[in-house]
């Protein structure tokens, strides 16, 4: 039985007779292969970075695991196509965030036609890969009041500033805050040195779970060029930039936890307060507003102390 | 008295009537404003980069000291003309070797206008800036047989392979190998960091003496923009490709050298034999080639021992 990805939050969608990719419920992501050559360039890096023996293990979990070719019914009624059998990266999650994030402030290669560049060339003009080096391809999060999906055309729209609070919204609940930060920062230690992949128009995904998980995967291979020698300095840089961007932001939520540090109270760190703990109104005793600190509450424990609370309510 | 700068190996050049800086014999250079707004913008850059309490001592180390401007009779004979006072780079050398290296896979800032843009890009594809986000501008080498400096038609013409001989050509004599890597190293660093200016179509000196002395420098600011909080993704994309070729050349050298550590004489580190050494030829006792050493020589010691010496002759 297929279906189409609940977290799917960028390119094609496998709804309303649109071809996009399926998943089944053993956990693996089945993506049609795409025409103009895209879909046969895809395969043939699965292949080769499947293959290559010089890519270090901890780099292989950045991305997505790949099981080979299967023909599928296309999600379009258009019949039976070939698909990427791939590892569907949120099956175990339950409420997963995440952003789809193109890496580059280039998203076509050298040798690509006039008319191919020209087309990139303006996307990449247009929204913020040229000036911050990546654009926000698709977003979710996971709020007190619900998931908060923008549109299409919404994030596509996206400036910088927007980029920004993007980010924000996406790391301000939840704790754990530094994994992601550190895992892209793993990301960066490998494209400085590797020299074997180019990664045009590739994405970054960032997936944070209610559970606590926080991953960094990268996906989207269809503009994947030989290196040659010389290592991905447009991805590179590209990631360089989102990495500032998100150490801003954690520093930023840090600095804010660490201020509220009182009363020797277990307080350093978020808590991301769900809706049934305002239906149980005995459970907080005190709520209080702060414009540096977000919302603030004690619940009394059993030995007679308080335990404080620091938590933003996204409005 | 003002002269041409002897060791100018990119940019305009004061000779045969043209407009080009100048030096004097206090170790000052003057650089002619540029027209069309550059001339002011760079002097917009360094008039900001030396009062920004925000840029570290370290880094200021990598760009030429500004002592503001002067009104100077131009070299090309037209009259006044203002002229930013800056530090001679090379005024305590005695023969330096020097690359200008143009930094970034795109030497054009976001807001130009297209006819800007397409010149620079056509110029981005037609070098190795696109494909290795750097080129070399200008480079002259000191070697056995004298200096190595190819036209300008020469250096536009390198393709990637040949940046990399220039660049092994270039670190192939001296010692202190490490020294210009850690210094890129130290001003990728800063990048990594710094979202104050974005460099665009400026250039990285690589400065070696035959003293011993090695360099980095950053230079030509007529296109430093705004960074408005992100960092130069551009620049350090193209940084960090540079510091891959240069990381791959010292460790290619340190490999040929340690190999040949022989019998526990002082053969650690490449030396660089002049000339003069040849003209006595008692001094080098025996002299062999081997494929993967280059040259070897053997200076008898007062205490009875053989000082062994590895070399390279550039033919």
């Amino acid at each position: 039985m297929f279906t189409a990805p609940d977290h799917q939050v960028a390119g094609h969608q496998a709804r309303d007779g649109q071809l996009g990719p399926l998943i089944d419920s053993s956990g693996r992501f089945y993506k049609p292969l795409q025409t103009n050559g895209r879909g046969s360039q895809e395969l043939a890096f699965y292949q080769s970075f499947s293959s290559n023996p010089r890519i270090p293990n901890q780099i292989r979990n950045f991305f997505p695991k790949f099981f080979g070719t299967k023909i599928l019914e296309a999600s379009d009624g258009s019949g039976p196509r070939d698909h990427l059998i791939l590892e569907d990266l949120t099956v175990h999650l339950i409420n997963p965030s995440i952003a789809d994030i193109k890496i580059g402030s280039r998203t076509w290669f050298p040798h690509a036609s006039d008319e191919y560049i020209n087309k990139c060339l303006k996307k990449d003009r247009e929204t913020t890969s040229l000036t911050i080096g990546f654009r926000i391809c698709g977003v979710q999060i996971q709020e007190l009041s619900g998931i908060w999906r923008p549109s299409k055309n919404q994030v596509q729209g996206f400036e910088k500033e927007e980029v920004r609070e993007v980010l924000e919204r996406f790391f301000r609940n939840g704790n754990g805050d530094g994994l992601i930060l550190e895992q892209l920062k793993e990301l960066k230690g490998w494209f400085e040195e590797q020299t074997i992949f180019h990664f045009y128009s590739a994405s970054v995904l960032l997936i944070r779970d209610d559970g606590g998980e926080e991953m960094v995967k990268i996906v989207d291979f269809a503009h994947v060029v030989d290196g040659d020698g010389v290592i991905d300095h447009n991805f590179l840089g590209g990631l360089c930039s989102l990495i500032r961007f998100v150490a801003e932001l954690v520093e930023k939520k840090k600095k804010k936890s660490s201020s509220s540090v009182e009363n020797g109270y277990l307080s350093n760190k978020k808590f991301f307060i769900s809706w049934k703990y305002f239906l149980v109104p005995t459970v907080l005793a005190l709520l209080v507003s702060d414009d540096d600190i977000g919302y603030r509450g004690w619940i009394p424990l059993s030995c007679g102390q308080w335990l404080q609370l620091n938590f933003d309510i996204w409005i």
